[in-house]
């Protein structure tokens, strides 16, 4: 099985890069593995961490309507150029954390989607030397507000709130292009989304390079790849599940944002 | 005259946050003063640094159309709500940086702006509270690639190039509602932008609390509060200055961006 690269956090706060272990030990890095980490002598049992993001992305770009069959469920052509926007660091949660739905909204969406990790400074890169870039692959849930989307214009807001970002749960090298990616709501045996990460409209590689002929690219930061047909709401108390084959299952909680008193 | 808040870097690659002094040495802190830095035994002198943005954002959110003169020369109505979007904090760069003129683009803008440097952590904040988290101001140059920003719809690349988010050339504590924001380009004595900033539609507290409603900001974290009216573009060999009475002066110069070799 692929080596799955994980970042945790133990309960007096610190946070590590490892590898996590078939016994759900994970043998811990002394750096982000795309930094070079190497393999310390520290071993964490199962019980002793908690899962987080596997990385920590000082921006996370993503794209859209990069799968034709979506663009046409959204009534809008393909793009002829990838279509960028960002989501903020602080959106991003780990596999097991809750996307909170927020009070502005009457309909948020699930998107799933293949992530990419970079793993090196990237700016003005050719689709070969993009990747290069690219040191490994996990899920994300792109969560969006469908209603402020439309009502903004810009989509900062709508896919920008705190929780809309879920991503991992682990890092693998590689992916096979013909891989299947699914979303499951609840119990359902029947997925709402499932289409081959292979019909993306751009690939990764020209993604990559794309986006690096505008805003440099930094280790550890993520590319979204843009989510496929099947789009659709997500209720409070709901269980979204995305999965790609080959990488996992990422699985998030939909819970009230209830307002911070501060 | 203000206390002057800077982050600058020295010849050894060692980057301190500081008070500039008159005589332009800078008293070093040991932490941003937004963390509570305190004094240090280490000074600058005036020939043995280089200023650098004066923060080094987790992420910049920006507004649109928040001056109702500027809103009219887009040709677009004021926005009933803030509309917010992001710069990546790569495009970051300090006075006296380069604007890169990208390839890609036939048209690109400069956008003064005044920008709200935030001191704490910040979620669901009302006004009076978002307030209390403005640690302090400065000048930005919201760079646009206009023609980018109406082909792509969404302006996360027209907005999010490499350079083109100058910041600075330091931070104040405060700054008066009356104070008069003004561009000039090259030697010309006319201003292509004057506005005062309390002309905004929506005034720095009301656009804090709005954006935390929906996305965390971080000590550190920049918001740009949109620009007035004048905007107009830029050419390669130009010097662009954006004034803010009581704060000073962001100066920069456009250059052409010849892609690096990988």
């Amino acid at each position: 099985m692929a080596q799955r690269y994980v970042r945790v956090q133990t309960a007096d706060g610190q946070i590590y890069y490892g590898l996590l272990q078939l016994s759900r030990e994970v043998r811990v890095l002394d750096a982000p593995p795309w930094l070079n980490g190497q393999l310390t002598d520290l071993e964490l049992l199962a019980e002793s961490y908690s899962i987080l993001a596997p990385c920590a992305p000082s921006k996370v770009v993503a794209v859209g309507k990069n799968y034709a069959d979506h663009a046409a469920e959204m009534g809008t052509p393909v793009p002829e150029e990838p279509l960028l926007f960002m989501k903020p660091s602080t959106a991003v949660i780990a596999t097991d954390g809750i996307i909170l739905y927020p009070p502005q909204s009457q309909r948020v969406d699930y998107e799933g989607e293949l992530a990419l990790i970079i793993g090196d400074r990237c700016v003005d890169c050719t689709p070969e030397q993009a990747q290069g870039k690219i040191w490994g692959y996990t899920i994300a849930n792109d969560v969006t507000a469908r209603d402020l989307q439309r009502k903004d214009g810009q989509w900062t807001r709508a896919k920008g709130f705190d929780t809309f970002c879920p991503l991992g749960p682990w890092i693998v090298r590689d992916v096979s292009p013909g891989a299947r990616l699914q979303t499951f709501i609840n119990d359902a045996l029947k997925p709402v989304q499932s289409a081959f990460i292979d019909q993306m409209v751009f690939s990764p590689d020209v993604l990559v390079s794309y986006i690096s002929q505008a805003i440099t690219l930094l280790p550890g930061d993520v590319v979204l790849t843009g989510t496929p047909e099947g789009v659709g709401p997500l209720q409070v108390g709901d269980r979204v599940r995305v999965e790609i084959e080959g990488i996992g299952y990422l699985n998030n909680t939909v819970a009230i944002r209830v307002p911070e008193t501060t």
